[in-house]
């Protein structure tokens, strides 16, 4: 009876709810719940802010941390990963459907609505045709460089509601430009607000625990007590706006959120909106995919636990079709909620499940609470939390590391300042890849030489080797394709257009590993200029894979010498019995 | 006095006429003369019948013959190209201006016009800052799968001239779905000239020589006159329409052929239509350059010149700007036409600038001669030249080969001919790149053992090979680079989780020609990893610029093992005096 068990089987990779339940007891249980109420509690303002900062209404947050959840919770593969709306993918949001220039505020909800629809169908086709490995282009220097960026853009972009002046805008200068042209329309009060807050945040952050710890505290307890700073900072700030009637003293608040289940939406299907939101989703879908697969895989390693690429595509992307249909918008892994829920000892993807009752509760019965917060607050959770995410050693590292690594992360961090997140990102994989290109067209050749007393063959100018002035070997340490074939023929016509008496030329193929067909072409005709100059060319250690393909051309049929299986059988052979020029008389 | 020297080198670099012109004498004026004579009887009906497929009026295609002609010859550094209007290039002006969708004949000749200048500015600008070797990005498969698709496409495209009904479009669906909707409108006198021309032209081009050569003929003379078979046809078809009136019969003629010097002109500088021109103009360039440096590049290795590759850019793109300045469209160097020009026994550019001489005199006195000359002819003329261009052979030869570049080439050849030149030859670039980076982020690891008696290294699954059971050696046959850094941190996990007792895992870097940042970053997590599993981490063989950059970083401090200089090292050192596997034994 295989075929049942053969879907069994494939039921349970597609379905990894079906392996962690199986095991699933009251220990774990407890376990999932407690980190579960931690989560809730530091994702509601979390939620409420990071939907302001994407320019949608707060309840969006909450209606986003949600269905998603579960979702992923049904769907995922990593044990600790807490799923909702982070603030990089918000911020790309808001430069997406910022682009669309969209005035109605309904039409800005369905537009993101539409995109985690778009988002999602993305990813979990992705994860269907095994599509995963396309992460690794996004090099991790350009990740390193476009979460600082975002970082400084998202705390720039908030600023404008700690001092309460309007301030728009996708790019660093465009938001300073504002903030200072409109410096005059300041509102001292929502400034003290802003201020105190980012203050008390800030200090709950590095400070708050030590203290507690200091007076005796459990540390679990001070734990949780410093992760429910925010909570506080939205408690106190609403109580001051409500009781000191700040509204009417110009300090902007959240105002109405509705109360009661999240909505069923669906997106829209306008041909149009799609066309235009495309690219901004395909972005949104690989960031956020990045970003939540580095998080799962931190995570997970500590564990011992493995994360499969591929489902966790289909994990993110049911998460965003879930956002989709229950008004929420796109949503991925985060980093801190997720360090935050593996410290408090989730076990299974059903914490994200419990968290989302947590949710759903506050949605129930919290929401006219809300009604006089101010946005000042959640402006100042926003950029504590961002500030964070800022980290501009990258530079430095990959200064002193690789040039090239260096001038992919400058660009990605320049251009994501200067000229937007989906510029920013976009050119630094566009230039991740067109510099490895660059650096594989012109590949590093070396002429080696015999290390004295062994078989091994190294650079003539880098150690002292035996060298042959009738023997000449290249070591081409790139594989050989399209983009530098011509180069090799360059570079093999320069070399022995000299005075030496040469008669072998070598080419030591260790590092090759690949020969494609434009290369093929190339080696033919170095073969063929040889010959007529009356030298031989040979090639060692070709390895299995190549030699196959060479195999089915005419290649070696035509080759001028031999193919050795070691370069020292090409020495031994090729030099003869006669003496070779010893180390010290290299040229 | 150092400063004038170096001037005068640049000079002579940047202007190669100055090199050559020194020792020219009247030996080479006389080569060069004969030369131009032959490629100007050959280049009159072409440049006519070009211009004609490029939708153009056909003085267009004489004035692309006579100034461009000139600019190369002083700025160009082969001595054998024959520059002027071109099939493919003709093809992909016609498919560029096609787009725009213009009506007024005036604003297309001037869209042709202002294609040859920004296309004569890219390939400059490339020049000046060396970006020739762009040029490798087009791999050869790739550019033979085009230039075959573009000779049916071209072929097809005039088949309507030959039979004498209308039919329009870019793309074969497009252009034989014309052809049999009108069929009904077919012209029997013209379809009977076409014909006749066709099978005169074929037959000239393979049976007239050895007919000449058997009536005891000297090779020489046949040779051009069978090059003159065209201007046979040209001249015979035309007789006839004039002589049995045949135009008032329904067969499209020439008709007025302005007489004189080719004029002034400048191209427009609307942004809108440089906007829309510039992919255009790109593709134009790129694929015009390296059809012009392949015959170039052929021609030169026959006598042992050398073409340099950046100063071609410069000489292309001075002369596509004479084109704009002089009525003419984008040209190139033509495969046919040089190979006449060298087989003809030119010696210097300056044969170019004589056969610009030549189009100038038939520009001045033979136009009015032109008016009764049947389009018919023309498009035979084309047909003929173009067939040669195609050949499938490469989807054979690259099917036997390697089916990536088989995917490459049947991808270009299927788009060209389905959806038009541009899409097809972009995505014949962009797919090459696209299965190249695929290749390298899944890279082959082999798994490697002694060669006994030897200190060579091969794969364990190839050959027979000592192996010992606490010790792994990954032989890694790819740069370590962000697309496969997370590849090699899963194999190698992977690789560990078994049973064996292993100690030590080696990784032979000897095909490792660069570790970047996300690399370095891998290799870091995997030296973790393996210290928590009580297994070392160990490298051999690694090069010296790799080397270089490691030394620069933390990562060898961290390292739990060693950097042996060659394999033998690291497996003398770290199996120790016991015995090892015997190939025998292996599993």
């Amino acid at each position: 009876m295989t075929p049942p068990k053969l879907t069994r089987a494939a039921f349970e990779r597609h379905l990894p709810i079906l392996q962690w339940s199986k095991t699933y007891t009251r220990d774990t249980f407890t376990s999932d719940a407690v980190a579960a109420v931690i989560v809730t509690i530091m994702l509601i303002p979390q939620s409420l802010a990071y939907a302001l900062l994407a320019g949608l209404p707060a309840e969006m947050g909450l209606y986003a941390s949600i269905l998603p959840l579960v979702a992923y919770a049904i769907f995922g593969t990593s044990r600790a990963l807490a799923v909702g709306p982070v603030a990089v993918v918000s911020l790309m949001t808001a430069a997406a459907i910022g682009n669309l220039g969209l005035t109605n505020p309904a039409d800005y909800a369905l537009a993101a609505i539409t995109l985690a629809f778009i988002s999602g169908m993305i990813l979990t086709v992705m994860g269907v045709l095994r599509l995963g490995f396309l992460a690794n282009f996004l090099s991790h220097p350009v990740i390193a460089g476009f979460i600082t960026a975002s970082g400084i853009l998202i705390a720039s972009s908030q600023l404008k509601h700690i001092i309460g002046v309007p301030a728009e805008g996708h790019t660093l200068i465009q938001i300073w430009g504002d903030l200072l042209a409109n410096l005059t329309l300041m509102n001292p009060i929502t400034l003290i607000l802003g201020v105190t807050t980012l203050g008390f945040l800030f200090w709950v952050r590095k400070g708050l625990k030590p203290l507690l710890l200091w007076t005796g505290m459990k540390p679990r307890l001070a734990d949780i007590l410093a992760k429910a700073g925010p909570v506080a900072a939205v408690a106190a700030t609403t109580l001051v706006v409500w009781f000191f009637d700040l509204e009417n003293k110009g300090v902007a608040i959240v105002g109405t959120v509705p109360m009661g289940l999240p909505p069923l939406t669906a997106p829209s299907f306008d041909p149009d909106l799609w066309r235009q939101l495309f690219v901004s989703a395909l972005l949104i879908s690989i960031i956020g995919f990045v970003e939540s697969v580095s998080v799962a895989q931190t995570l997970a390693a500590k564990k011992r636990q493995r994360i499969v690429l591929d489902q966790e595509l289909v994990g993110l992307g049911t998460s965003n079709i879930a956002a989709a249909i229950s008004g929420g918008y796109p949503v991925t892994g985060g980093f801190a909620r997720s360090v935050v829920n593996f410290d408090a000892g989730s076990e299974t993807p059903a914490a994200g499940a419990f968290t989302a009752i947590g949710i759903l509760l506050a949605a129930l019965l919290l929401t006219p609470l809300l009604f006089f917060l101010p946005k000042a607050t959640l402006a100042a959770t926003i950029i504590v939390a961002v500030l964070s995410l800022v980290d501009f050693s990258i530079l430095k590292k990959s200064w002193g590391y690789s040039k090239v690594d260096f001038a992919a992360v400058a660009a990605t961090v320049l251009l994501t300042l200067g000229l937007g997140v989906e510029t920013g990102v976009s050119a630094g994989v566009v230039l991740s890849i067109a510099l490895f290109l660059y650096k594989t067209s012109r590949p590093h050749v070396a002429e080696v030489g015999l290390v004295p007393d062994t078989q091994h063959f190294r650079n003539i100018l880098r150690h002292k080797v035996q060298t042959n002035p009738e023997l000449v070997t290249l070591r081409i340490d790139e594989s050989l394709y399209f983009a530098n074939a011509r180069f090799l023929e360059d570079y093999i016509y320069n070399r022995i257009a000299c005075d030496e008496p040469i008669k072998h030329v070598v080419l030591m193929c260790s590092a090759v590993n690949e020969i494609d067909m434009s290369a093929l072409e190339s080696l033919e005709a170095i073969n063929e200029r040889l010959r007529d100059l009356g030298i031989s060319l040979h090639m060692s250690e070709v390895k299995g894979p190549v030699m196959d393909r060479l195999k089915r051309s005419h290649f070696l049929d035509d080759l001028t010498g031999q193919v050795y299986l070691s370069q020292y059988d090409a020495w031994r052979v090729l030099t003869g019995p006669r003496a070779v020029d010893s180390p010290a008389a290299d040229d």
